[in-house]
């Protein structure tokens, strides 16, 4: 049996996996300070507790005034009111404003009584020692944002599933909010696997390699929102990687395990799967490339990965399962446009084949020609190469139905950040 | 005096501040965790310490073999060899593959000697116990990584100012570096002023509003990359403001102050920096729209910023000006491609003046029709309005020697992420 022949998978399209992935709950949500709750997601929609403003306001430095005593006004035929002081900064002003008469104010400041209008200070002179001329007409309520009118009491202003960045945190301090409900960070498990592989610190033996997949998995998954942690190196041994195994799944939501998926190894990942009660594997190839041998698998609400041990394909894999998956999992909702995507020109052509999904590394440089697309130039070289790891800033996705790209097609490309 | 008039700003383009910014040093270097470098910026450039591979290796899982023992082989007319056992992985193979024999090796696997190349399991068949048949032939190297193939020892394999991804984190990993030399955060100090700012968790009185800036400042200095701290709110008394400064100064080497800088109070902002010994005013108003009246200014190595009280003013000025200072403080490398620009097609028009560049936060929505541009729609309402700040997901630059845009024009929309 040594020299024995591979069997052959039974290839899942890339959809049914994002399908099964679609399918399931968010994690719970916990209770996060406000200040450390950049990047999280929300959890539930979010309502104004109060009318926003709470009082009448300027939103500009000028004069508040009665709009009816500057109709009329013009450069030719100023309005000639009475300036009866300033209006304080964050506290209701004493003065109240009677016909012909303003008041100073500045950006944000409350309006004093009576007034219903700001003149911006432009248009504005000063006539005398508590004398202004005004040469253009307000409207009523022009440069005055009124109680409530920013949103009212109980107004959903943040849905579910929001990702938090300055501006909604901005947004949730102005309501007064020092804390929010997020999701919790799924926490994601990642496992290194083959006798080949040395921690990072060693010095690797002839036919001996690092550990890359753990730093590049983790690091990945941190990205993506999620907690990560590594759980090691298991060599080709049972009991050492069912021992890794069940600490990661006493940890984690997610494993991933990355090596003994090549297509001579598979039944390694599939077997310590398999060996674990409640396991029930969903997929076990899938007609994408690089990754085909792929499996997805399933243990209560856990979900178990075995992912290519080559670096370049397990972050592959990880772009177009993982990060999906940890989007879902956060309950993250879908950006009205794919900041992601970058359409781009093809510098060669690309060969595919049908009924596979193809993911090609790209690195995108600029346009030939000023206000030209920029150019997608496929990464090549031999698959084991470390160095090409770097190389591609995108991802060109080659749909099922194509048998691959021209040179200068036009493709869509997924930015690897 | 209490009703004057402004005084003019002598505005300065938007260009000279960012040509002052590139003319900075980048912060200092410091030694971190590779696992902790995720998003760092590496200090130098990365060298490889060793030839990559150590040893000649399998790209494939397939059989070892002497090239010349393939030559002419076809489905029709096989190759026949002897299959004399399994190159083992994770150490130098036992085995020596002479004139007519094959060895069984996996993807990664060290190749045994006398073998010069690699043919894919997919072109052999089992024909007896320990015989194989090969139906396509294999050049010399073919599916083979020679030592040093990769990289030599000396080269540059990555350059100093790369952002790292999990990719570059992957391949410094895989050269054995446990640490990683990299730009220490630059630190940046907030401060909010104005009488009318309360802490977030107290109830505003008539008058007052929640401090904003202090948290979306700094949580948009951490998403560039820096470290950022509040140094609270400094009401409009000098005494405490400079005592806030003072204590930020000793840390930072950055500050940003917020409020204050409007047509009205920009000299409190003006003031306060001067009272400070040798802080020399670099700008005090820029022709942006938000943000006219901007400061910049310099005490030694420290920058000083007065940003706009209005939080939407003051992200899109911390956009403009705080994210390029801190991608040069940080030594970063201009990318191949900028990812955050997005085209679009303007949903209205939007006026501008000549001679300043306009800064327009946009939402942008998918395509009207598939295949289309995205639709970018200006986020309007009044600039004093809390929840249009969650509006947009893009800026739209409108470049001085525009006086705007009109409805339909493709524009290039810059993310905000």
């Amino acid at each position: 049996m040594r020299c024995s022949m591979a069997d052959f998978l039974t290839l899942q399209p890339v959809a049914a996996l994002l399908e099964k992935i679609r399918a399931l709950s968010p994690v719970a949500d916990e209770t996060v300070a406000l200040d450390s709750a950049l990047g999280r997601v929300l959890a539930f929609p979010f309502l104004a507790p109060e009318d926003v403003p709470g009082f009448s306001r300027s939103t500009m430095d000028g004069f508040a005034v009665r709009a009816k005593d500057s109709f009329g006004a013009s450069e030719g035929a100023p309005a000639l009111l009475e300036c009866i002081g300033e209006c304080p900064m964050g506290r209701r002003s004493e003065l109240a404003v009677n016909p012909g008469q303003a008041a100073r104010i500045w950006t944000g400041g409350m309006l004093p009584a009576n007034a219903d209008a700001v003149i911006m200070l432009e248009y504005s002179r000063q006539a005398g020692e508590a004398l202004v001329e005004f040469t253009r007409p307000v409207a009523p309520l022009e440069n005055v944002i009124q109680k409530g009118e920013d949103a009212g009491e109980g107004e959903i202003l943040l849905p579910a599933g929001r990702v938090l960045r300055p501006q909604e945190i901005g947004l949730l301090a102005a309501l007064g909010q020092k804390t929010v409900s997020v999701r919790r960070k799924p926490k994601v498990a990642v496992i290194s696997s083959g006798d080949e592989i040395v921690p990072v610190d060693a010095r690797p033996a002839p036919g001996q390699v690092r550990d890359i997949n753990s730093y590049t998995l983790t690091t990945l998954v941190r990205t993506a929102g999620g907690e990560s942690r590594s759980f090691g190196i298991a060599g080709d041994d049972e009991n050492d990687l069912d021992a890794r195994m069940r600490e990661a799944l006493g940890w984690a939501d997610v494993l991933l395990l990355s090596g003994g998926s090549s297509a001579g190894r598979r039944d390694y990942t599939l077997k310590a799967f398999s060996r674990f009660p409640d396991v029930a594997i969903l997929a076990h190839g899938v007609a994408i490339s690089p990754g085909k041998p792929l499996i997805m698998a399933r243990k209560g609400t856990q979900m178990l990965w075995g992912l290519p041990g080559h670096a370049a394909s397990a972050l592959v894999c990880a772009e177009v399962f993982i990060r999906p998956l940890l989007r879902r999992l956060l309950g993250q909702e879908e950006p009205a446009v794919d900041a992601a995507i970058v359409h781009a020109v093809l510098s060669r052509p690309v060969p595919s084949v049908q009924g596979r999904r193809d993911y090609i590394r790209v690195l995108l440089v600029p346009p030939a020609e000023a206000g030209g697309l920029p150019v997608a130039r496929p990464v090549l070289g031999k698959s084991g190469l470390i160095t090409t790891l770097v190389e591609a800033n995108a991802l060109v996705v080659c749909h099922e139905d194509l048998e691959g790209f021209a040179e200068g097609e036009i493709v869509a490309a997924h930015l690897l950040f």
